[in-house]
């Protein structure tokens, strides 16, 4: 069967190694928004082995670092559904107090209409970020 | 400031130890729904030590190998977001086709009406395999 993240990377591509990538999605209620994706079409976190799981938080540690570093959010938002497209990947997304779902989850009920305001290079801000950090773990290009 | 997970358990205690506790939350339309919760106020994983991020996912995933152990899901679903109450607490949803909510979230939009159908003695079957595994780590009395 045909699966969109084993076919596109997912969204714009800020780094990447052997396991997994981040990109940044193209959310636009929800500037920053960040996807990490396994490489592999796997399942579930308990599909992979301890220390894929363990390689794989670190990423998504680092990308909720990353976003921390460049926006300093309310809140951070981590979540692996994957109900529609089961591949892995970690939802890490900035939460801010006036973004258009707070304090509900973006996949609630919308509160208000406009978009926390997010820097114009906050995708070269964010690649930056994850790279000075290796995304947790050795640096590789994206 | 009051929290409502400093001061109780947050759902029927089926693991705990020094670190954090697994509890079955009193979710109707998801029976199984597990939540994760540190036991220390913290409020985003990047705030805890790397040894304690990697120990609290430890269990996050002992509790998604329960749910699937006991239940036989179609999806777990793992969430972390905490706007409404910042102290660290993961969200472990077993999801199923027929649930109310299945494609969506189960913060989104309901689909249906009636819960899927789960065992009777549904917090002794979680409780036994999570101490059977002993929740990721070193086994302990709830």
């Amino acid at each position: 069967m045909s699966c969109p993240l084993c076919e596109s990377p997912g969204g714009t591509l800020l780094w990447q190694d052997a396991l997994c990538r981040v990109v940044l999605a193209d959310e636009p209620d929800h500037p920053g928004f960040l996807r990490v994706i396994l490489n592999a079409h796997v399942r579930e976190m308990t599909d992979l082995p301890a220390s894929g799981q363990l390689a794989l938080m670190q990423v998504v540690f680092a990308a909720e670092a990353a976003l921390r570093e460049v926006l300093a959010p309310d809140k951070i938002n981590l979540a692996s559904l994957g109900n529609v497209v089961p591949h892995l990947h970690w939802h890490v997304i900035p939460r801010f107090a006036d973004d258009p779902h707070f304090p509900n989850p973006v996949w609630g009920v919308k509160q208000r209409g406009t978009p926390h305001v997010a820097p114009l290079d906050l995708d070269a801000l964010l690649r930056t970020a994850l790279h000075s950090r290796g995304a947790g773990r050795g640096s590789k290009d994206a």
